[in-house]
């Protein structure tokens, strides 16, 4: 044997004597999906990809794959199965509360319901060359038999690990070629034992009747395993042998297929192992395989996206035996694993597999594998529960499939239960992403309008909402949902400072009340000639409960008055404050450039009354609502029924038991807080265009590209004017909420994410 | 008598019936100050404007009045004389510091040493008008008369005040003309009585002969209170009489001096009291009078600034008492005033004035005015002192001047000797400014710059560090020292956020240290492939006094070692940290823009031995030096000889009484950090131009302006590479020290403040 193969077969050993059990389990793993859009029946639709995913020439989330019907979902590559779950989740909800009302995602590989073959139209993506593609594939193929879907799943060892492995050995002197080997080997493995996986995880039992142009190979009540994996699946001719021996080799018979005309293009050789990492296979000669790309998944159609997390972890042990094993298949194994894989696949799913004996030699093989390396006991748990299947086949996936198809009717009727079921699901919290709820919501909505239109996103930090987004060579970072590089580093610490706000304020000349503190009655009292005539509210400086506060909304106009309400001041504290008090209703503007997008006004905690619920009746019905929840993970908080509502109602002589009239506004906070259950009511369209243009001015003045600005304004209906009583400016927030207008209680949502995303990359369509 | 005139007599009853005591004591504040530059035995120079101090054309602190020698300094208005003065104070500072060596600021309004007439340059201003102005202003009166210096001080009532004043009454239906009356019964009331000022504060007893084109007219040891406000000093013709009576009638008698030809323009009528805010008396009609100019003030010499604040209080309270009284000098009055003045300006000034009765019951009415308004203690104490001056002519000013003359040899001696001292003290703490020093010494650096170079400043907020400059129209805002809106928002947020910023630079293909946490011994020695052959350090996640720390400096070869060191570590805390560990020396990068300004090394706490000295002599040694202190209020801090440097001591087998041998280094600090007396040593120049550039690149990479670079560097002299082993980054800071680079231990001062205001206006000269 050659000494390079007698490495490759020791690689076990090599682990083993270098404790290389830890990196052996890292890598990275990306998963693509296809599914196909169907109508409530489970019927494909005829209707074209949705404008709302963007645009697919650049989107690296949501593609089309054969059809336009076909979706395409892509993860990013991540270092664990568990973060690469997460994004395959988010991916889902973007889509499923993207679609239209009566679209759904099908859960099954086959499809059902299938239009006429000539309605069946091919991805319209803009590179011609990819439409020409898939016309061809229509022609070599027919359409439907291009309708399946299936999932792909890549992996790629942990680069240090190769670098380790080449280090530990001297008989390879390219690195290029040793990680070329390296993964040859775990192709060539694979494709010998992966008759394995379609016994444990196949789903494609059956199929329409019409989808086989010359009529279905099945007797009337016959499933199989894996129709998708068998010879009536979607595969390539069986003379279209390429060697899996050494990458010359596999370059040389691929280039010959292609150069002969029996494949269209290199990617047109369906094999369920593809070497991935470059565009065409010679260049792995100079760069070597970079990760492997494993084909052969049905979608699980119990699982919401396709493949259980559990099920994904059981494949990448099995891929990693595949390294583990001191073997490595020739030529004549990878056909016979080949033809292992058409019989397995066309087996009954009820039944034991023939090959069981090879299946619990090789899983046990898993365990010892797991043991050797020190992975966790969940791991051994994992493969043990699989292993048990080839004693009771009726525990695999798709035995179990066909008793649901069973019992459902049909497997579109199944199909289109199910589907309909997830989409139900993934819109019971619209406003989250459930995989990233430990994160902000605002952070959330922005994730989910990157990923719908599809910008590159990385995660930088989940606890702080720290995103980077790209798109072609431009990027940008978001925190907390619109802080950006947009913002200069001054308007922050310009907001974060009440004096210096009002100061630039009132220098660019925006209405700011003024303030004034004091020391002593005396003092106060002697300052009285500033206040004569003017609306102010004179209060202690810290204030309990509003002790000691008097307001003269009419303007004071009596030195003994405002005496005697700083003398009442000064009872509760020894720094009294005399403001300027605005009347009028307090409203958030949401100013983003040159534009206000939205105006909030929001309502203390309140029920109205029907005539017939008590308070707390009325309360719990408020509290059904679907956005109240904590405050955090929702956009509204549910209202409370605690000390202070209760002193709030007894205000009202009213108690939680009282039964207000119909009609009857009963107030349970008086502050206004979003956060202590009050109301949010969008009056963007309600409001006079001058004030939003103030809005502008303010935000421009404080040097900033986002800002929240609250104004107090007696008549949102009449024109600003330049005084006090028309309007009052209190405060300019950076980093503003976004949530409160995106779902508000009442009125229109304003998508604020994606405003922010338009100003950050402008140049996208 | 009028009834308008009536009410302007009762201002003080109306004041007192509506209690605008506190109000009335309210105003804004302006102080102009001339000096002649001068050599260091107070000789007049004729070097030109320093050039340092900027475009005269647009420099609101620093201008030149008549002549190219004489500065002018100007505080902007101010709600308090104190901050007046601060302003002052930091003019002079600048100015002071500025100034060729050999150059210094006269402290007496009468110039000494005056070069020949031919030899002085008027002040050359861009403006050809105001150049054309000053060679009218030789024609008529020669050029010696115009050198000649004073202060100008400039007051407005509190507009508050103003308003309360008019509402309080019915008899003038105009504001204009209400604001009008009250500011002309000032001037005229100040007119009539402006001699007491002199009395008290005059400062010019005596001149040079050759000051005289016709001779002295001072006998030999002749002295009086003012030459400067006698007839002989810089005074109009005696026929230029213009009326105060009314704004019409001052309009037609000032027009007609300048239409007849006697004025060359408004401005050349020079009233002890000018009215202002407007450029033509003529606009006073509609808009009204703003502020009056007060210009009789000679400079204190004994005061480094000209004006002590008690005095430019008592002048406050003296303008007051002028609107207070209940009369109104008629234009007989004000001539009389203006013939007491030039005959008090004349008496000797250790004899009692003429007029001393009228100055008593002045004084005394301001002192009843003050008990009546309210004012502090503090002032009535102030014009108690004053008034004992009329008893006492040997207390005023002018007086001891006068016996300081003499005992100096002479008034441009003593002047000299003055100027000197007042130069020395301005540098004590060159890195300060003396009156702004509650403020960090980096923005006290800034304001420095601002003032010299003649930036509009605001100072938003002084416990916040928070200014605004102006440019013309254009205005920044500036908080500590270098944040502003050439940052952006996202750049502090990255650089605060640790695992953020690696993420960044580590993208952008930086070579940043890698770390990696571990919890127990197992995980991280099963990860041991990961490092190695790198150099490492291994260390619990919370280092207490370094305990648990291995370094692995030439790489680890050994598992064994390896996982010795982390059982080692495992013993002092939970977590443990293996990092990359970087061979060099720690260097701060200051990067602006695209350029690296400074360059700094930071050596711990240390003294050199001299083979005499122990090690608490020598530290004292180094203590003394200027720029060591607490090290808040100076650059550098003073060694500490504690606990922590008593144990560093004690390591090298040293005690604080040793004698070290000469030259030997002894430690007194492991740490390198300013603020526990560490050196700090400029290397910008010794610096590789390419680590320079790797920190331009590291600041882009964060998206800032201005950023703060660490790098780890074994030899500044090699060209950087592309690995670890070259250098690595280990922090990248927003808002950057920049005191440690303009006032270094050692090397060269770098003047970053300069390179910020640079950045922020680049389109001033």
């Amino acid at each position: 044997m050659r000494l390079d193969i007698e490495i490759m077969m020791e690689l076990q050993k090599i682990i083993k004597e270098n404790r290389l059990g830890l990196l052996f389990q890292q890598g990275s793993f990306g998963i693509e999906k296809e599914s196909q859009r169907v109508h409530q029946d489970g019927s494909v639709v005829t209707s074209a990809h949705p404008k709302a995913f963007g645009n697919r020439s650049f989107h690296p989330y949501i593609q089309t794959d054969f059809a336009e019907s076909q979706l395409e979902l892509i993860t990013p590559p991540n270092k664990t199965l568990e973060d690469t779950m997460r994004w395959l989740q988010t991916i889902h909800e973007v889509v499923l509360r993207t679609l239209p009302d009566d679209e759904f995602v099908f859960p099954m590989s086959m499809p059902a319901g299938l239009p006429p073959e000539k309605e069946i139209k091919v991805a319209q993506l803009d590179n011609p060359e990819d439409v020409a593609y898939r016309e061809h594939l229509v022609q070599s193929y027919g359409a439907y038999k291009q309708m399946v879907s299936g999932i792909h799943y890549n992996f790629q060892l942990s680069p240090e690990l190769i670098n380790a492995l080449f280090n530990a050995q001297s008989q390879y002197q390219s690195k290029v070629e040793f990680q070329n080997a390296v993964y040859l080997k775990l192709a060539k493995n694979f494709l010998r034992y992966q008759w394995v996986l379609i016994y444990l995880f196949s789903a494609t039992p059956t199929v329409d009747a019409n989808y086989f142009k010359e009529g279905s190979p099945l007797q009337p009540n016959q499933y199989v395993r894996s129709l998708r994996s068998s010879q009536y699946g979607y595969v390539n001719a069986p003379e279209i042998i390429v060697s899996f021996d050494c990458i010359p080799e596999y370059v040389k018979t691929l280039e010959h297929w292609v150069n002969s005309g029996k494949l269209i293009a290199e990617k047109e050789f369906y094999s369920n192992v593809r070497l991935r990492g470059a565009k065409r296979a010679r260049e792995f000669l100079q760069t070597g395989i970079q990760y492997l790309e494993f084909r052969l998944f049905d979608l699980n159609p119990f699982e919401q996206y396709g493949m259980a997390l559990n099920d994904a972890k059981f494949v990448h042990y099995f891929i990693l035996c595949m390294l583990w094993i001191d073997e490595i298949a020739d030529q004549a194994g990878v056909e016979e694993g080949k033809a292992r894989l058409a019989e397995v696949a066309f087996e009954d799913p009820r039944q034991q597999t023939k090959y069981a004996s090879e299946g619990e030699r090789l899983l046990s093989a898993m365990i010892a594998m797991l043991n050797e390396i020190g992975a966790d006991e969940s791991a051994v748990k994992i493969v043990k529960e699989k292993l048990a299947q080839f004693a009771q086949p009726e525990l695999t996936l798709c035995a179990r499939l066909v008793a649901e198809i069973q019992s459902a009717g049909g497997y579109q009727a199944l199909g289109a239960k199910l589907a309909q079921q997830y989409k139900t699901h993934a819109f019971e919290r619209f406003y989250a992403l459930s995989a990233f709820d430990n994160m902000e919501l605002s952070t959330q909505a922005l994730m989910f309008d990157v990923i719908q239109k599809g910008l590159s996103m990385e995660i930088l930090d989940e606890n702080d909402q720290f995103l980077r987004l790209q798109f072609g060579d431009h990027f940008e970072y978001v925190k907390n949902g619109n802080m950006t590089s947009h913002d200069s580093y001054i308007s922050p610490l310009i907001m974060e400072n009440k004096v210096v706000t009002k100061k630039v304020l009132q220098k660019a000349g925006f209405n700011v009340p003024q303030s004034k503190e004091f020391t002593s009655v005396e003092q106060a009292v002697a300052n009285y000639p500033l206040f004569e005539g003017k609306a102010v509210v004179i209060k202690p400086k810290s204030t309990n409960f509003g002790l000691g506060i008097t307001i003269f909304q009419q303007g004071v106009t009596n030195r003994e008055d405002f005496a005697k309400a700083i003398e009442i001041a000064f009872r509760e504290d020894k720094e009294v404050m005399v403001e300027d008090y605005l009347v009028g209703t307090e409203y958030r503007f949401f100013v983003l450039g040159d534009e206000t997008l939205a105006v909030l006004l929001r309502v203390p905690a309140n029920v109205v009354g029907d005539g017939k619920s008590t308070v707390a009746e009325l309360v719990a019905a408020k509290n059904a609502h679907p956005l109240r929840g904590d405050g955090s993970r929702t956009p509204l908080k549910k209202i409370a029924l605690g000390e202070i509502e209760q002193l709030q109602l007894k205000e009202q002589g009213l108690t939680v038991d009282s039964i207000p009239a119909e009609g009857q506004l009963v107030q349970l906070r008086a502050n206004s807080n979003i956060s202590t259950g009050g109301d949010s009511i969008d009056m963007t369209d309600e409001m006079h265009p001058s004030y939003k243009a103030l809005a502008v001015g303010i935000t421009k003045a404080m040097g900033a590209a986002v800002c929240g600005v609250d104004l107090i304004i007696p008549d949102l209906k009449k024109p600003a004017e330049n005084n006090l009583s028309s309007w009052g400016v209190i405060e300019a927030n950076f980093n503003p909420m976004m949530m409160m207008h995106i779902f508000p209680y009442s009125g229109k949502s304003r998508r604020l994410t994606h405003n922010v995303l338009k100003m950050l990359f402008p140049e996208m369509q």
